[in-house]
Formats: C-alpha cells, structure tokens, sequence
C-alpha cells in the first residue's frame, strides 16, 4: 500500500490513523461481533458513539449548551432549503451575502421559499474579495443573515466573523468548520457537509440555538425539520450511522492532535508558505485579495495555460493528486484541510518550484 | 475477532465477505494511494464505482432502460416527502393503502403536501394482514397509489404486487428489495433506505420511471427533486460515496451468489422453515395471517411475556443479536435479510427449541 497526498476539495482526505482505527474495527465493533454499520442506531453501542461523538464536537468548538447539535444527512445543499424553511416563518425577507458559488447556491434555493435580500456582493470583482462591511445592505425586516465563511471553489475567506447585530447569523462553514477556533456564541446556526474537515460525504452537522427551534414555520419535510430532529436526538429517521461513527473518531483524533489552536496554528502555517511561494513567483498566481485568502482551498493559475495539461500529470506522477480547479474556475486549486499535513504542502512547494525551474 | 447472528431490523447484517473487501481497500483504494471515502465524485475512479454499481443494480433487478435509477441521501423518510412533492402538481389526491407504521408515516409526510386518501386499511385488524384488493376504495383523480410492500414493523408483507390500472404505482421497499426477483414494469416509483438489502444507513435507491421526471411540480428543495438528481447523475450534489459503492460491493455479491432467483429461493426456505417451527409450537406465536407474513421480518411472541427478558439475554449470549421486537409492539423480531445466512435461522431455531424445552 502507497498513500499520495490528497489536495482534493471534497470528498478530501482523511487522516490515516482514523482510518486504520475504521479498518480494524469494521467486522468486530468493541467486541460486539458486528461492524459499526450493523447495529441498530438506537441500541447501546451506537448510541456511546452518537453521544461521544456530540460531545467530543462540543468540547473541540466550545458549544454552548443553548446550542442543539444534529447529525442530519443531505448535506450543506439540503441545510441550504432547511434553513429558510426553519427560519423564516412566510413572506420575511432573508439577507444573504453573495462571495461565490456557493452562497449562490444556498441563494437559489431560499429562493424557492421566500424573497431573498442580496446584502452585499463581490460578483463584480469575479468573486476574488470580501465585500467591505460597511457596504451591506441589511434588510431590518430579514429573518435572518446568511454568509459562506469559506468559498471551496473561489478560495476567499472571512477571518473575522461579521458583526449583524441582532439578527440571527447562519454560516455554511462546509469547508472551514474545525481548521481553528470559532466563537460559535456569535452565531444563529452553523452548518457543514462532513466531506472536509469531519469525515465521509453524507453526514451533514448542524448546531442550532435552540431558541430558534421555536420559530413558527410553515410545512417542512420530516427530514430537513431541525425541531423535529432535535426532539428526536437527530434519530427521527435511520441516521447515517457509518459517517455519524467516523466523525466522532475524526473529532477524537483532532482532540489528541491538541485541539483546535492547535489546528489553527497549523493550518495557518500551511497556508501562508504556499500563499508566500506562489506570491514570490511569476509563474504561479493566486487571484484573491490577500486579506479573504482561504486557509482552506488556495487556487493557483500557471502563467502559461498551456502548461495545465503537464502539470497536472507530472503532479500525479509525482503522489500529489487532485490538484485540478474547479471546472468552473479552470486552473489549479490545493484543498489543504486538517487530515492534509504540512509535509504534503511541502512536497507540492517543492514539485511546484521544480516544475517552474524546468518549463519557465 | 467473533462474528454473531445479527437479526436487526436495520441497520442491519451485512455480507461478510463484502465487509472484508471494503476493509481491505479501506486505505488505498484499487492503487489509487487513497481511500473511496477520500476522493472526488466526479473524478473517474469514483465515477466507475458509482456505475457500475448502478448497471449491476440494473442486471440484478432487470430495471427497464426507461427507468431512472437514482443514489440519494435521507432515507425512505425523505422520500416520503419527495413523493408528493415530485408526482402531485398541487391539489390533486393521493391515494395510500394503509398497512402500519411505516405506511403511516408516509402518509403524514404526503399530508403536508396535499390531499391524501387512504385506499384501505388493516388498522382495525391490528395491522396483521393486507387488506383484500376487492375492498380498495381508489380516486380516480388520484396522481398516484402508493403502498408499503413488506412493513418492517408489523412483518407484514405483499406477496404479489397489487393491480391500480394505469395509475403509478408508488413502493417503499426498503425492507424487502432484492429479496426476490420483482416486475418493475409494473411500478412508477420503487424506493427504499438502504440499512436492511442494500448497504449502510445514509444511502437511498429511488427507481422511477422516467415519464414521471418530467411532471409539473410545485418548488422542491434540490435535494428532493429527483428530476434535478437524475439530470446530474444524483450529483447535484457531493453524494454519500462511501454508501454508494459498498452499495455496489453488495450488488456484486448478489450477482456472486445466484442473483435474484437464488435470494428468493434461500429467503423463501429461512422464512418457512421458521414459521413453521413458530406454527408447531405452544410456546411462540406469530400474530400475522399467514398469506401475508414477511420473508424478510419475522415477530414472535412468548405466551408468557414474563420470559422475555431470559429469552434476550441468553440468545445474546449465544450469539444470536438483537431478537427484540421493535419498542412500539414489544415481543421478539427475526429480521432474516439477504446477509443473514440460513445456517443463522437454523441457530436460531435451535435455540428457540432449547429455550422451549428448558422454559415451558
């Protein structure tokens, strides 16, 4: 068995011990004479796992206990008409802050329930910053405020969690959630896909004041209905039992790795050698104002277009794999999540310098 | 290591042999150097995966080129909601055959909806049998029949699929698909979780008809609109990847074993030969009417309910796991899928017999 590194932007890499731990286990769960994907998710064994796993995601994030934490499935595309259909009770208008393919897709599908209030936009700059805060056009009236902490696919980030005063504020932080400490007390609603920072594609957490369960709302489907789940532990229907078990062992890894300053410190890290690399050459460039750089997903265009084709290939030859953009976007993109190690981004430095050397 | 008999109701036994594969390219996935769980949907080796576990589901099932086959997120309990949403343009009535819990929910889900119009209904019989086809009370308005062939719960079950004329038959049949070989000509709409005969929790088989696809339709949230789903292959958005190609592991084994005729041949033997041992004795008894009782989900009960306790703890301590009967009708439940092998049942009745000779 070989490893490569793994850049890819989700389904993204894992850490290895998490799932060596997976793998051992998988015919005999803890002695049960079952693998974890066999038991009933409301027996005795599945149940520790649920509730470690809750309670090891609280402890990392710093959860309130006014906070529900659900374990839901769908994915952040499901949350995004879960959201105005929990939220917003008929005819409010909903804020949503427009920074890229993303929140143009949560945009779309609050659409389909209510009027929606684009705040704020960076279209026009072709999605490469933040819009300025004091720009924004907040609608009193909103149910609440929705913003996309991390675009995957631009690579733009907010380092500063944006003040909306009273108003509830709703972040899909897919793929930025556990890379660095966050003060969830600031938020309404905080939701991600598991397929980045928390393990395989098919859970989707959700943390939810619970004063918010409260709201009057219209006729939800059972399964986007966070009351509903929340009365039920997130068990109204069969939970994905396999994703629920494998992001608790991902979120007991991150604690042994020394939690999340710890992440932050070396995500960070991670992010400013290979932001200080490509910035340092003519070859490679990276788009986005530097201020909104995502620690997350750093996009990367060759000089010479041309080149793409071989890079690519000479990457993969090389174990770096999944480094292609977005086909939306075109160019290179390196998704450097938790699971991926400083030693990977390294290796790419180093493939990357090599590889201008020869074709610049 | 020490594999049991799991009789659970679902998530339940899964094929050994297919949890040593997938154990066994957990870590590097057919020379990739990573796990299925950590690469890109849309990249090819996860593309391969995900068709040809759609073209082995096609082989074992026999599922017509004019059928859309769908790999979705949320279980049958989302599908309850995406019925309505996706066949009934707005007003018209949907007729349901009412024959448990799990019909029961399905119904409440299509309440939300619209109009619902139970056809028939085994409640006042204690839901122990399938209400006779000459007494179905059918709208003609109605913009379709749906009905739940084996209920989990109550081990009800059809065994024939029941004439609605040219209205689209609706079929939950996440507790029995790929027990036995099945017309799907003669449905609009099959779905089903996949916890019991598919794979694990989190991944749901939806097979429609493709005419249906293109029904007008009020606004759906992506995740439920299946001709949004079936446009993107079930990848508008990241799906659960790792469900869906173990999903594919088990319809290779299928294929393994015999195909579907085989499955129903051996299904067919457990189920006699425990109803029969059931039927002969004083001490166990099943409540349901015997041209309705389920291959896959088997309720007993003690003539005296004061043994159920001994009865659990000492099957569990012979191996045989998780015999309660689901919390709302008490008593005891075999469930005897695909992966539960016969020499399981005849454990289990070994025991049974036993525990009669030494209890009654």
């Amino acid at each position: 068995m070989s490893r490569i590194w793994n850049f890819s932007a989700g389904p993204a890499a894992l850490p290895q011990a998490v799932l060596e731990r997976a793998r051992d286990e998988m015919l005999d769960f803890h002695g049960t004479g079952m693998s974890v994907m066999e038991m009933s998710h409301r027996g005795k064994p599945f149940m520790e796992v649920a509730e470690k796993a809750e309670a090891d995601l609280r402890k990392l994030m710093g959860i309130p206990d006014d906070y529900a934490v659900l374990f839901l499935q769908g994915g952040a595309t499901g949350q995004f008409s879960a959201i105005p259909m929990n939220l917003q009770p008929g005819g409010q208008p909903m804020d949503y802050i427009d920074t890229g393919a993303w929140s143009g897709k949560a945009i779309k599908e609050a659409q389909k329930v209510g009027p929606v209030n684009i705040v704020a936009s960076s279209q026009a700059e072709g999605y490469a910053s933040i819009p300025e805060r004091s720009t924004w056009k907040l609608d009193p009236n909103a149910a609440y405020v929705h913003y996309t902490p991390n675009e995957t696919i631009g690579g733009v980030e907010f380092h500063e969690v944006p003040d909306v005063g009273d108003k509830p504020l709703v972040a899909d932080m897919s793929s930025t959630i556990l890379s660095r400490p966050i003060d969830v007390s600031k938020f309404g609603v905080i939701y991600a896909g598991a397929q980045k920072n928390i393990g395989p594609a098919g859970v989707t957490v959700v943390i939810v004041r619970k004063d918010l369960l409260e709201r009057e709302k219209g006729q939800v489907p059972a399964v986007l209905d966070w009351k509903l789940q929340a009365d039920n532990d997130s068990m109204y229907n069969t939970p994905p039992t396999f994703g629920w078990y494998f992001a608790g062992l991902v979120f007991e890894w991150l604690l042994e790795q020394g939690g999340l300053e710890k992440m932050a410190e070396i995500n960070q890290r991670k992010a400013d050698k290979l932001y200080r690399f490509i910035d340092n050459s003519a070859f490679y460039r990276n788009p986005v104002e530097p201020s909104a750089r995502s620690w997350m997903n750093v996009p990367f265009i060759l000089a010479d277009d041309s080149l793409d084709g071989p890079f690519l290939k000479e990457a993969d030859a090389a174990g770096l794999s999944s480094l292609k953009g977005h086909r939306s976007v075109g160019g290179m993109r390196a998704s450097i999540y938790n699971a991926v190690p400083e030693e990977a981004v390294d290796a790419l430095i180093e493939f990357m310098a090599d590889f201008e050397e020869r074709h610049a």
